[in-house]
Parts: C-alpha cells; structure tokens; sequence
C-alpha cells in the first residue's frame, strides 16, 4: 500500500494519477474524495458529518469518524485480498489521523509519503482549480504534516507531478 | 446491506441517491462506476481491464476479475465493520455475478434489489444523459437480471427513482 | 432558434440531448448553465451577480443583468450568422425573462417550447440527482411560466425525454 | 477582449479562472471546450464534426468550421454590446487559425496572448490531470503558435497559473 498525505491543493490527485500510469502492476486509488462521495448528501452539511466553512476549514463529527473507521477496514481488507492499494488523505489531525491508519492496517506493508507544498503556491492553484472553497489549502498545508511519519517526501512547489510520481515508484519493489 | 443491480441508465444512481436521502442512518454509497474511476486509467482500454466497446458490449479480463475479488472483500469488511453499506452494480454475468458476491458477503445481511427498465426506455435515457455509449442500456437491460434472486424488484419504467426508494426502505428496518 | 423554458430539473438539459440526437441539422445548446459557467466563480456569491439561496431561491443583480444581456445578443449573433441554436432557460422572472429574449432576437424565427413538471415529481428528481440546492425544482416549477407565450408545451411527469424531443423537433421543419 | 492561445495541458483554463478572480470586473470566460460541449454528441465522432483519435491527433471538419464561424460571431456580438470577454483557444491552424478570430472581431480591442508550456511538462501534466487522450498535449505544443502574433507571452513551464495571470492583468488597464 502506499497512503500521501497533503493539504488540499498539495497536488496529491495528480501524483496519484501519473502513479497509476507509472507503475506496471494495476494499483486501486481511494482517498478522502471518494469516501466523502460515498456519504449521503445531507452529511455534508451536518455537525455530525464532515462541514466545509467559508473559510476553508474543514470539520467532522462522530457519523464521519464512524463510517471513516470502517472505511479503513475495508481499504486493509482489500490490500490483505492482495490488491495493490493508494490512499490519498488529508491528515487534518496530524499524527492523530496518521495512527487511525496504523491501527487499521497493522500487519500491511505501507509506503507512506507526504506531499509538501508551499502554502502560498497551494493557494495559487486552488485558485486556479476553481472547485475548491478558497482558504483550504492555505489552512491545511502545514497542519496536516504535524508529528506525521514519512518513508519519503516530495514538494510540488518546484517539481511536476510526473516526476514527484517516478520518485515514489522508485521505492516500490 | 443493500445490492441494487440492474443494467446501464435503468436509473440505479438515482434510487441510490435517494435512498440515502430517505433512509435515517447513514449509508455509504459504492458501485461499479466508483470502482471503475479507481482503476488506472490504463486498464480500461485494455483486455486485462475493461473493454467499452462502441457497440456498448463490455467486457472485462483478469485483471480487472482480480481486482473486483479484492474490492469485494473490502465492501464485506466494510459492512462487518459497522457500516451501512449500499452497491449497486451491473451484474454481466447474471447470477455468476451474484454469487461472486454472495461468496465475499457470507456471513451478512443482504436485500438484494432488482432495478428493472424496458430497455427502450433505457435506451431513451441513455441519450438523454449523453454521457454514455449509446447500445449499453439495450444490451444490458435483461442479460443482467437472468438466473439472479432478487429480495424486491422495483421498476424505473413508469415509478420515479424516489418511489422506488421508499420501496426499499420501507424493507430496511 | 429553439428556446426552452422550464423549472430546474424539470427535464431540459435531458431534452436538449435528445433533440440534439434526433434532429438531422447539427444544433447548437447553450443554457443557462453554461452562461453561469462562464461567469467568474466571485460572480456566484455576489448579489450583483447571482446568489443560490440555501432554500433553494435564486436571485440575480446588476452585473448579472448586464453580462446575460449581451450574452443573448450573442446567442442572437450566433443565429443571424446562420447556426442552429437551442437554448434552455430558467425565466425566473417568467414573462419579462421572455421579453428580454424576444429583444435581443427580434427578426429571428424561434420555437418557444414551455417544459413543464409536476412540483413533486420535479422535487424527486432533484433528490435523484443529487447536484443541486433541494427546493429549487419546487420553487421554480410554476412560476417560470407566468405570462410566458409558448408554441408548444411538453411535460416531462409521465412522458420521456426522447418522446418530447420528439414532439418538438416535428415542429422544425 | 483576451484571446489565450497555447496547446493542450499548457495550462489555459487555470490562467482563465485566475484572471477571472483577479481582474476587479467581471469577465465571462468561453473556449473551445465549452464550445465543443455546445456541439451534439454525435458530431464528435464524425469527420464533418471533430475527431479525438488515439494518439492524440486532432481534425475537424466542414460542419465544424460552419459552426466555428457563427460562434465566432457571437462571440463579437457579446464583445460588441459590452461584455468583456476572455477566450481561450487552441491554434490548431496556427496563423490561420488567428486569422478567423480577427475576421471575427475587426474593430474590436483584442489582447492575443500566447500561453507556452515546454513539450515534455506539458505531456506529464496530461498524465496527471487524466481526462484527456494521451499525445494531444505533445502533437499541440509547438504547432500551435507557429506564424502567430502575441501582444505577451507567458510560460507555465516554470511559472504558476497565477502568476501568468497577473501579468496579463496588468496590460489590461
């Protein structure tokens, strides 16, 4: 398994993309995108669900933490069924978030890999996205690494994600 | 847990979507088109992957076999884990397909929907979504349901997706 | 020309697609949707431009008043330069929305089509599709058509979309 | 008006909702993909419409170019009656392609602004962004802008999307 973690507008999606197309097996991608996808309309704008403020903060409550728990079991299922798995999460709790993981999938060969950019460039390219409620990337960018464990790191501010991708392939035998 | 299957533009996304609008807990929500988009991108123009042909016949390899046996376990676990999971899928291979199924959920409580359309009537709304294969819902609108035992079935022909929603959840207790 | 006015989810777009399909003429569609699309993302939490309220009110202002008008004197340009042209829109302010068209388009030939749908069924829809603000199909559905001229009316309760299309384009010669 | 001219994954419809975020009025954004969404379905497979092929290659035939011409028009016309209006565009013809644009707008103020982006990056951002046909970014990266006049250049080769648009902000007075 091989789980990056970043801000919103780190570019995990497309380092995750040219992974997939890098690598000679066929590798399954998931992340927070397309759990939050999977979850009923109406918890997106619930306390118990996850909230997406004005400002670009982001918060959940105790139906996420549930369904997300069980979410990580199944993504552990699926990698123990022999399936090559990528994850690509936002850490909001920092070392919190990367130890929901851990326990999940204890017993798994993970790769764990932060995907670094700097703040103000994140900022930038969700600007220029254009679907992104403008302050995510600027208030994850930082927090989301705190007290995290990496195998490796890659920085998009200067490097194409094509690239950020053959370095993470590299460590995968 | 609740399996709809039925074939291309027989409205099954939409029964989903309302399902977890009416249902009072919150259901995850996964199905062949989200597995799809989590596949390489390279393995649906191959043999080993899936095989959109121009006709609408879809056929799929090994690879693409492989891959579904792991994400079936990962739904099972899911669902052993706690969480309220809905599918629904497009079982090419009739009752081979649910017994692929079967086999991963062993231990669990299922519904299992049946997700009727005339295919003409599919075959109209396929070019109304415009984002489809024209010749999909006309050749998948029987084939899907031969030899599959079905709890309820609910048909899209003449009944809005909402109604055959409160179908199904009237069956959920 | 052929324009179309209709509730949100009353079925426009699906039409649109299918006349598209059927008419032997390539037609192009242009909407509502895509004007608001081309509009900056600032535009759309704005009350100079346009606001979605979150009981699903829509309300517009000054600069969206003043983009849309020459937006119309470019989808009238389009047609004077000899393109088919289709448009489907919301007239949220029913018979002045359609005499702001008719001056824009004086000495063109157009096909007012009314889309109408039963509020409830339209409501579902909404549900079913899941991209929109709930209560917008609602609060639309019947005062688009307030004083509105039509040449033609189809309702998409219990009729496809295919069939509709079908109905209008008999009348394009 | 602006009119942006680069080849595909160069890095055009970031630079747009940068400059739409960025310049204090409100402009509307067109370009050849919302243009060849407003086409029907079928014409994207047909030799008189356009034509995706495998490796990337792009043609378009006599049904498009009719078509073109009138958008083209109502592009003008929407210039004309005071929309400011940014357009992004691929050269497939090169100066040629340049020259329909001006036909189109004669007597209107027009800011030509070439968006360059080195072959091989753009190539890898395809792989990244994952919805378009592998090669198109490569077979369109030069022959875009050959024989064409630019009143600025930017290159996203090493230079974010926001940063490209302040500098075509700042020759728009």
């Amino acid at each position: 398994m091989i789980i990056l973690n970043g801000g919103s507008s780190s570019g995990k999606s497309g380092i995750v993309r040219c992974l997939q197309a890098v690598l000679p097996d066929p590798w399954l991608a998931f992340g927070c995108d397309s759990f939050v996808d999977a979850m009923p309309a109406k918890m997106q704008a619930s306390d118990e669900g996850i909230v997406f403020a004005p400002d670009g903060e982001v918060s959940v409550g105790a139906d996420f933490r549930a369904l997300e728990a069980a979410w990580m079991e199944g993504v552990a299922a699926m990698a123990s069924a022999g399936a090559r798995v990528i994850i690509d999460d936002v850490f909001l709790g920092g070392a919190a978030s990367q130890k929901r993981w851990q326990r999940a999938l204890s017993g798994l060969a993970v790769l764990w890999v932060g995907v670094r950019c700097e703040s103000a460039v994140a900022a930038g390219r969700e600007v220029a996205r254009g679907d992104r409620i403008q302050g995510m990337a600027a208030s994850q960018a930082d927090v989301v690494h705190e007290g995290v464990f990496y195998d490796l790191e890659v920085d998009t501010t200067h490097t194409e994600s094509l690239v950020c991708a053959r370095t993470v392939a590299a460590r995968v035998s």
